[in-house]
């Protein structure tokens, strides 16, 4: 068998990125360094210097000042740190009593955080995949009628669909109702270009997984210092600015300093080409299989995601025919343990049941190839074609 | 000058320690892993394997069944995830109401967890720096009487001092009254042999970067499956049977694992060597300077672990002078962000302030040579007849 026959074929990088040589460089090197970045001799300071470098770094990628990245060991917890009742800003000191959160949020987000179960409220998106504002507008006036302090959370891209959310208007609804603004970023970083100032989000959520830093790495970023979060979620010896208790991940802090540097550097080349190979992916989907659903195809998306959803095809068994193909892609998004259900975010569109169920993510990265996107359409139309004879039969 | 003369000496092991071989490799290989541990297809199930062996590997060195074994950002946020008044056992499932740690814990334990600030209260240690087992006897009968429930925090190890705690009979003292013990392993695990079932520790903070693994991986281990944590610290997609949100650090569990099988391999050859080379030094610095205090000299003591009291030295300063000798040590723990204050186990132990305020710890790991030792002896009799000289001027 040669080799391109065996050589699988990578293609969900939502769920997360290889690293990038940058990062991996970066993790090597800071393996070296033997100090606690908290002692004050010079192999702590070498640690420290680290930390820091990563911090500009994190901070250039979106936007930010260094000083108002905090990092945590991932977008979840970045997401959980955010989401508290404790949140002040300025004047506002009260406890929030409300957390509104879209319904297609990531489950970080959707667990509500610090907030009891009973003070999360879901919004709904529209049949385009996106947060409904007219929706989000009317509740957020209902809820500061009543007296209510309300933190909002809107991801900036859906994991799923690659559906970008209007977040400039969410933050101007928000703000208008004097609400903050907490944005799970983790999926728009390296994919489009990220301005926290612009966005107007307060607090941005990122992970180094799915820009080519490694797991286990990430950060909250405040918009301005006047947010404070008095009670960390995790308490400890005063690391983060008092923000985040424990020693830091130096090497997986150095993975994700220079992974988000590179994806600065590339971002614009990454993506031109990266939308090229999708264009190409989905035309030549559409021709293959008459009836499927590319999900969002006509709303702004990032340039790597397609949502397809086929009529009859179930999902769970496709994505594990297709790797027995050589193929990784996924049902969906990847976090759940394994669990395979419908689509949630699917469902919260309005797709029919059996569409939902049916809901193949395939989403592409840097070292993408137009060669594994042809070798990846001809498997589609062997393995689809024997999934949906299988189908019919069974149903016959 | 020679390269002896130039190559820097590391004494601060307990402030974090250098990666293991092992552990460089196994995260050197972890990094071609490409997949989400949650991800069905081949690449997820690769990086699913090194996670589970790494739980393996974890497990056997603490004596626990792996399924107990939950991957936690490091030591501080497995404390901040056990020490929480959701904690339930058995029959046991009303909220607890009072938090019990020793006066000596560190801040990643005093700091209470999820417990708020006045639930936590502190049981003095003995001037022997061991907690005191009467005063949590009748305090906890008391607080019993009232019809509290109880969790109790006592660290194995003492970061400062080395001293090993009475955990055994802390266990027996808690249960004996209902209450449940987590142990804060830390500064244990590499140093001495453990167990969690001989030492009835209901739950056992680890942290890789003291034993050889990388800063930013650790694990919170549970005794008895009986032992619930609803309300996990960081929610999400339900990873880690639902007890810790967030994809997992692939990279930095590999390094957690391979440092902890190489930990418990290596442990007996070590100890005895290092105890040896602290043997020595002890005896050339009690030479060396008359009226110097070794704090615990005559308690069991982690091998590797020298906590120095010099009347008249302000410790602060000799780190800073130590440093520019090309030494790394301490003055206490290193966890404050380059705060030094006088140390606060100390006057616990009820050492007089100038006493107190002279703490410098040297702790020594598996690379420190007999060479390094007498190198470190001789600067430290040019370094400290040096700053004492300087005291009794500035006292002149």
């Amino acid at each position: 068998m040669s080799k391109t026959m065996t050589e699988r074929i990578y293609l969900d990088w939502n769920a997360t990125s290889p690293l990038r040589p940058e990062a991996r460089a970066a993790m090597a090197a800071a393996m070296d360094c033997v100090g606690n970045p908290s002692s004050v001799h010079g192999e702590g300071r070498a640690a420290r210097q680290i930390v820091e470098r990563a911090r500009e770094q994190v901070a250039a990628l979106v936007g930010a000042e260094a000083k108002l990245v905090t990092f945590t060991s991932g977008g979840t917890e970045a997401s959980n740190l955010a989401l508290t009742p404790a949140i002040q800003t300025g004047d506002q000191k009260a406890p929030c009593d409300r957390l509104l959160v879209s319904v297609i949020e990531h489950p970080a987000v959707r667990a509500g955080g610090q907030f009891d179960a009973s003070a999360v409220e879901e919004i709904p998106v529209t049949a385009a995949g996106v947060v409904d504002c007219s929706a989000l507008t009317s509740r957020l006036a209902a809820l500061t009628a009543q007296g209510e302090r309300v933190l909002v959370s809107v991801m900036l891209v859906n994991n799923e669909t690659g559906i970008v959310q209007p977040i400039r208007e969410v933050a101007r609804i928000a703000h208008e109702e004097g609400a903050l603004l907490h944005v799970d970023a983790v999926q728009g970083v390296g994919k489009i270009s990220i301005d926290i100032n612009e966005l107007e989000a307060d607090l941005l959520a990122i992970s180094a997984h799915k820009f080519g830093g490694p797991k286990g790495a990430g950060a909250l970023v405040r918009r301005a210092e006047t947010l404070h979060l008095p009670k960390p979620l995790i308490r400890g010896g005063g690391h983060e600015r008092g923000l985040r208790g424990g020693t830091e991940n130096v090497i997986g802090i150095a993975g994700l300093g220079a992974a988000a540097e590179a994806a600065r550097r590339e971002l614009q080349a990454e993506t031109t080409r990266i939308a090229g190979l999708r264009e190409r992916l989905e035309a030549e989907l559409k021709a293959a299989t008459p009836g499927a659903v590319i999900v969002g195809s006509g709303a702004n998306r990032v340039p790597n995601t397609t949502l397809i959803a086929v009529p009859g095809l179930k999902a769970d068994t496709a994505v594990i025919a297709f790797d027995l193909a050589g193929i990784a892609l996924s049902a969906g998004a990847a976090c759940s343990s394994g669990k395979i259900q419908g689509s949630q975010v699917l469902a919260a569109m309005g797709l029919p049941d059996d569409l939902a169920r049916g809901g193949l993510r395939i989403s592409l990265g840097w070292t993408t190839t137009e060669a594994e996107i042809d070798r990846f359409v001809a498997a589609w139309i062997k393995t689809t074609s024997a999934l949906l004879k299988d189908t019919r039969g069974m149903a016959a």
